[in-house]
């Protein structure tokens, strides 16, 4: 087997690529802009371009076994981007075929949450583990599910969804799917902000956060409040663990994962955001699950995390589909 | 391989048991009285004394691969029975341990609704099906899951409990497992009753369910009553069908199954039920999987579900654990 693997992540801003071999070590990476083509063939071949002098420039040529990609909205089974919001190119993107008919090699693509899963299994925190869940806290709610050693894609290739569970059955707040009451729309960066709003809104005691214009708080503001002891700002951190708790538990009752892995900018909230989580969790477990899921956080460097998380789905890439609803599309 | 498995199902009241070819035909089954014995040891005799009088009556000896036993909270992984509210042996019982060694044939175990989504896969609605969640309607609400065509058991095997997601996080009815609004205290046989009542005492209308009383009401009976066209019990079929059918969709975003598969005395409620819960799934549903899944009766016979299902594990018993930690006891 050859000893490279090329991991892509697009994102709506940047796609970053790295070499990376067996042992998870990224042996070079770059960038370019997502957004700076409007045409989708543009795009690929800026990344062909640059990809391919990194290649070069650390003597990889041919040696590079499959590539991963990590898109929002990737489709494993039909390797297509559909209806992505945040890229500017019409859907559906037949990704992993453009991709390896330029490159000449297989690939495999999927979302950016899944990709952070077989990443966290191969290199990180779930080295070992055959069923876990990882729930990607960032500017919305992501997840990929592991069972029995697999990435959970169900019939259509989208399973996964956790951030749309509806965890507020009336009255909820509007989520960007257009529905009400999603996990997304609470434990977000985003939902964490809104909170904040609200709080300040209902509430009339002093805090920190009024000092700010009300409506450009982030959730980084609500972590430096909470941080220095702003009570406001922390009861926020805790209705926003609460609210994960619960939702895990019930997340528990699906799959029995042995661990959840919190990967995003809000699980580096530390234990103003795990102490209520792992409260509410184990409060709302059914009485067989209890005591049982570990709560662990990503042990992926950032920088490294997306492309290491869509590299490792370069080792599953193959050349050819084995049939007609085969996942790779070359 | 042998052409015959013994699927034995393990309920509150009788044990039925049925010797089973590969097609799913039943050639032959039989019962006994779980309850008859307070010692397990007396009561594995007896099925081993009936089932070997079934065997030998149909020219069936050294013709069994396996048996497939399903019963309330059987675990896959161990084989054994742990804390289950309805027998009345002492817990955990080695379940696997002892009948494998009194038929000196291999034994696998699980709960009946993991079996009674064997059964379908293999026999029933869901034959040629790798992703579909089957629900069973009874007493309580159970679920077996089926994801890339193995039932997810989850890391201790307890997964695929949906009756207990929770469905009204506040001021939700006491359920059985000694939580607050969980699925089954709505859904269930039992669940209906409940509803029954409740509107009952709230409302003022006439309804023919006020001629009993109250107390005694049966699922069966607001079906009856829904049937003859009463108002207040069609209203709770409404209510019970949008409960579950929101509940779906909250299933949906986790595996994204081709179908849901009901099972028991509720599902056979038809379009009375099943009418407001597929509106109440679409309407509920994350937009990427509108329309896709499909909602579908058991297709067993109810005399031979329960044994075909866990016949149908017989045929994945094996003779002697891979490791210590291996499905199968023998």
């Amino acid at each position: 087997m050859k000893p490279y693997v090329l991991g892509i992540d697009i994102g709506g801003t940047n796609t970053v690529f790295g070499i990376v071999d067996a042992r998870g070590v990224v042996i070079a990476s770059d960038s370019i802009k997502t957004a700076k083509h409007s045409n989708i063939e543009d795009y690929i071949e800026e990344l062909y371009t640059e990809a391919s002098r990194l290649i070069k420039a650390n003597d990889a040529e041919d040696k590079i076994h499959g590539i991963g990609i990590g898109a929002p909205n990737g489709n494993y089974y039909n390797g297509m981007i559909i209806d992505a919001p945040n890229l500017p190119w019409p859907s559906p993107i037949p990704l992993a075929q453009m991709v390896s008919s330029k490159f000449g090699i297989p690939v495999a693509v999927t979302n950016d949450a899944n990709a952070a899963a077989i990443g966290e299994m191969t290199y990180g925190a779930a080295r070992g583990m055959k069923d876990f869940i990882m729930i990607t806290l960032g500017t919305g709610v992501g997840s990929g599910i592991v069972i029995n050693g697999q990435v959970v894609y169900g019939h259509d290739g989208f399973a996964g969804e956790l951030g749309h569970m509806i965890v507020k059955r009336n009255n909820g707040r509007l989520c960007g799917c257009g529905r009400t009451g999603c996990l997304e729309a609470y434990c977000s960066a985003t939902g964490v902000a809104r909170s904040a709003r609200e709080f300040l809104e209902i509430r009339t005691e002093p805090s920190s956060l009024r000092n700010l214009p009300i409506d450009q708080i982030t959730s980084k503001d609500v972590y430096d409040a909470a941080m220095s002891g702003d009570k406001l700002a922390k009861d926020v951190f805790e209705y926003t663990g609460t609210i994960l708790g619960e939702a895990m538990a019930d997340m528990m009752v699906f799959s029995s994962p042995e661990a959840f892995v919190l990967f995003g900018g809000l699980a580096k909230s530390g234990e103003l955001l795990l102490k209520p989580l792992r409260e509410a969790m184990e409060r709302s477990m059914l009485g067989v699950f209890k005591g049982k899921a570990k709560v662990l956080l990503s042990e992926l460097k950032d920088a490294d995390a997306a492309v290491l998380g869509a590299s490792a789905l370069g080792w599953e890439a193959k050349p050819a589909p084995a049939a007609p609803a085969a996942p790779v599309v070359e």
